[in-house]
């Protein structure tokens, strides 16, 4: 008998070779058609694969991460037999699986093409041997038969694989007609996959290597459950619809350069007002909550980030020093605003009384990104963070927390981001030594950040050995319209840089203490925030976001003085305003305005005139009547002051 | 007889040989009395030098930089005469005019110290040479007559300098009993200096090279009469006491840290304040102006200013650029916005309709100066440009420019700076080749400038050949509370960036044209406005831009609670207030605070909590009676829109 001890703790003796598909068939039948792959003593093993010694074990579900892969991979494999099947003498690269679904890299005999047409033809293939519900088996070879296997089968890019690994770590699985080469795991069988979209073809170098040969790679991804595919395609138009790039262009808010560089964004008018609209919403709530804004360059001497430790653990692959023409100095691009603000609060001396200090940066930072890893707004070489750092007193920490939480959870609202998870991430007990800082220290901090959560109401789920080497953290993840995660607010204890830049305060016994300093930044990247709230709310900004408020539509050249005095009274008021007074018919003017997303279109026309009043439609919701100019001014400020209180 | 021609285009005949001193004297007697030296043919003469051709003239008067300059020169000699009187065998290193009064590097002989104690003895010995009014008589040598001279002195400084000049252009001047090697010019004789004034005395390295001996440097200042003098160390005294670096450090508004780098400003809590009230009020004001704001990266690709051409012209001189450390790029840190604007305006196509395009951005720009040339704010590494582009129709330059001037000095006048010139720049007609742009397009742009000039009612100087290669252009230079000039406010035309990044234009003809760009700048460097702007107010800056508008001072710790919620009320008000609730006397309460330039300090006592009032004393104009708090708000509300409409 081995003895099998449960995720709870729960243990419970099995006879030796059980598989963990059987383990779960004794446990519940209905659990073992749900779980697809199985942890075992921290290894991902496949659910037929016997187990032979006391255990821990992990059944997988869909929602876990390691079943959707194992799922996908399988996947990869089916759709390879079914490639094989239909194109005899294909070669295969790699197929793994992805984020969503997996791809293969495929080299077609002779001059065959596999074309977008193909994939429907690809994909009954693969519902028909799924339909045979082939069993996956797994075995261990050596090198050479390996080696041996493959070029009996003319499979060049396996062999050269093979070439590369070390004998005696070699695996391969079968599943009908079809055998890889293959680390696994895999599900037991492939009838699981119920649903199944090939989704794109591209080309791509063997290896990434643009001197080898392009092959074909085909994308595709599968679901246990043909409804599950069906709401995935769903969201996979919907996100392509909100593209922040494709909505980024339309609207005019940011573009790239080639000549000023990849991944530098350019913010054009619309987009630096959105930028600047949330920074000016940011500073005025900052300053009530007591920080206070400070601006420090965008670069820093060499040995700055020596002193900081960043130079030996992110110096060489940043953007690297530059020299200046005489005198000899090195400087670097800033990759975080921390450093500056220790030197800030360096500049004067601090009693206890006067702390916690809070000091608050819309800081731009410099990362360098390898240009295949850039994407639109979410990872760029450059990006805006909105940054602060509080230094107090130890016995301050768990107030602090609290008020950052409430600020977060302030913002979050105002925001309409309503669905998100927190983590406490703590020290591993069993590895202080990686840690700086006191045990006491951090034993008062973890116990500081667990009880403002607590006292704040907020469901956190606790992980040990995810915190910092310099402190515990809290990080939020953010839920946006469509589902998809986004981790955005992080609340970080640092006991490393108050002793690498000596910071200090006199405490009320008239000696020197060293301050805490927490990190903390609710969106992190204003830039990636941006991107974030594109897709979130499809472009549709909420107003006090918007950078038009309004634009004014006279539904014939005879009423274009009228509009034009409008635009002025509505822009001298601070209310960025339009007027579209091309020679269009009043149905096209209105349809291309409610495309640009402005949120209030005021048609004007003899009646307006008349009554020195606007007619009124609100994005999206239609007619909202008439107002005079200044009920609407009074109108659009009342509208912002809603959106901006709770 | 040779033929004068004056400034004015006059000529007169006079004999050969005549000076242009007596010159003068035939003009008017009061005249010669008046000026200090000549330029002749276009080079700068001493007044007794003899004319012996046809010659241009100009007679220099005190107010030209020219006559202070000898006078300054010569004031050097005539230190050096008494110094080698007073200290027997001591050496001389170099004695120039510097902007305001000149130095002499010297050399006492033996174990001679000289110190501050010393300086009136040796002002004293001046004003005793100059009464006796020694003559300045030049002599041209031969390199060997100067070198014997000196050697036989023992001046082992003149001699090295000697060794480096050609031969045939050495000059020696003499006064009294003292030679010395010379280019002059100088005046007439010492007597014109009435007013002396040794200012300080610090070392100074033989040509600046610290492995050679250390110098004694003897700083000092001269005036014709003393009148000057006793005005110019009034405004001396007042510039320390203005000085933005000392007043800087009190108000805690910037401070530089050597670990960030030299020159790279760190702005404190309440400069970051002012600087943004100063960008929040132009971003206000150019958007009424019709302006859009951008964002753009603080680097760019080196190829963007091998494009632009700023590489070639400043590229050796600039931070070096940097590299990744994948990829090969190189990216420079930007030393201008424009070619980033270009990058923008090229990132929709443009209908002559839409012109003219004005991008605006308070960017963040980056040059290397030496260490030596670092200067508080006035002269920094990093600045932030309140820096904008028009693109416009050739036919839009001069309403553009007018436009232009028109906002300026809204600024001027908005900030109380009213006392300034304007100085148009032209090319050089005689020498076209040195400019790029057509004909046609300079004579129209140089046209359109003096126009809108003209138009505005300003009152400018016309100089022909200080236009930049690129295009003509508008300055303005600005006299502040102590009679010192910035140079603030730029418009230039460019036709040279147009052309480098193509940008263009669809007219009204359906082709493609190319624009004109405007660059302009109302203050050039916010960093050195607000040092301008902090010596011209002293520190008591305007409501508007003062980073605390009030200060509440309970008249004992009894009325804290109630100094508490007017603070809560205020600041959510956006009106950003302290509280002074240290248990001090109310007089030492009013003191300190006054030393802040607070703008009002609110007291509050028995009375005050009674009506719910507060008690108003505005800085530096004592008690302004009572207010309830919602009075005090709307009053500071209303000054500030008066401070900031004309």
């Amino acid at each position: 008998m081995i003895k099998i001890t449960f995720p709870d703790g729960t243990t419970k003796d099995y006879k030796k070779g059980i598989t963990s598909l059987e383990i779960a068939e004794q446990i519940n039948p209905g659990l073992a058609k749900e779980v697809y792959v199985a942890t075992v003593n921290g290894e991902i093993y496949d659910l037929s694969r016997p187990l032979y010694n006391d255990s821990t074990l992990k059944l997988h579900k869909w929602d876990d991460e390691e079943a959707r892969h194992a799922f996908w991979h399988s996947s990869a494999h089916l759709m390879a037999e079914a490639l094989e099947s239909l194109y005899p003498g294909i070669k295969f690269g790699i197929g793994p699986a992805i984020e969503n679904g997996f791809y293969y890299d495929v080299d077609p005999a002779d001059d065959t093409v596999i074309t977008e047409a193909d994939l429907p033809i690809i994909e009954n293939k693969m519902k028909e041997l799924a339909s045979l519900n082939q069993i996956f088996t797994r075995k261990e070879v050596t090198k050479k038969e390996a080696f041996d296997l493959f070029t009996k089968k003319g499979d060049e890019y396996k062999t050269e694989l093979i070439n590369e690994l070390e004998d005696g770590t070699i695996t391969l699985y079968s599943s009908g007609n079809f055998i890889d080469l293959c680390r696994g795991p895999h599900l037991p069988s492939t009838g699981s996959v119920k649903a199944i979209k090939l989704t794109s073809i591209a080309g791509a170098y063997w290896r990434g290597d643009e001197k080898r040969k392009m092959l074909t790679r085909i994308y595709g991804i599968t679901f246990p459950r043909q409804k599950m595919l069906d709401e995935y395609l769903v969201i996979l138009e919907e996100a392509k619809r909100r593209d922040h790039r494709k909505i980024g262009k339309e609207l005019e808010l940011f573009s790239f350069s080639p000549k000023v560089g990849m991944g530098l964004p350019l913010w054009l008018p619309k987009g630096a007002d959105i930028r600047q609209n949330l920074i000016d919403f940011l500073t005025r709530l900052l300053k009530k909550h007591g920080y206070k804004i400070v601006a420090t360059p965008h670069i820093g001497n060499v040995n700055l980030y020596k002193l900081s430790g960043h130079y030996e653990k992110y110096g060489s692959s940043s953007f690297q020093p530059m020299s200046t023409p005489q005198e000899g100095e090195q400087f670097m691009l800033k990759p975080m605003n921390c450093p500056h603000h220790c030197e800030i609060y360096n500049v004067t001396p601090h009693s206890y009384k006067e702390l916690p200090v809070r000091l608050a940066e819309f800081g731009t930072v410099y990362r360098y990104e390898q240009s295949g890893e850039l994407h639109g707004l979410t990872r760029v070489r450059s990006f805006t963070q909105d940054d602060a750092h509080h230094f107090c007193r130890p016995d301050q920490l768990r107030e602090e927390f609290k008020k950052i939480i409430d600020l977060i959870l302030y913002i979050f609202k105002i925001l309409n981001l309503n669905d998100f998870t927190a983590q406490i991430s703590l020290r591993d007990p069993d590895n202080k030594e990686k840690y700086i800082g006191t045990d006491e220290n951090w034993d008062k901090a973890e116990q500081d950040i667990i009880s403002a959560a607590g006292e704040k109401n907020l469901i956190t789920t606790v992980v040990r050995g995810e915190a910092a080497f310099y402190g515990p953290k809290l990080d939020f993840m953010v839920k946006d319209a469509i589902g998809r995660k986004w981790q955005l607010g992080t609340i970080q204890v640092d006991y490393n840089l108050p002793e690498r830049f000596d910071l200090s305060y006199t405490g009320s016994d008239n000696q020197r203490h060293r301050p805490v300093m927490i990190h903390r930044a609710v969106f992190g990247s204003l830039e990636r925030f941006i991107a974030v709230l594109i897709e979130n709310t499809a472009g549709k900004f909420p107003l006090w976001l918007a950078p038009e408020k309004a634009v004014i539509i006279p539904v014939s050249d005879k009423f274009n003085d009228y509009a034009l005095k409008i635009l002025q009274i509505l822009n001298n008021s601070d209310i960025c305003t339009l007027i579209d007074d091309r020679s269009e018919k009043l149905g096209k003017k209105i349809r291309d305005n409610e495309l640009k997303r402005i949120p209030y279109l005021l048609i004007v026309g003899e009646k307006e005139v008349e009554n020195n009043t606007v007619s009124i439609r609100k994005q999206g919701d239609g007619d909202k009547g008439n107002m005079t100019i200044d009920e609407f001014v009074s109108f659009i400020k009342e509208e912002i002051n809603k959106e901006l209180s709770l």
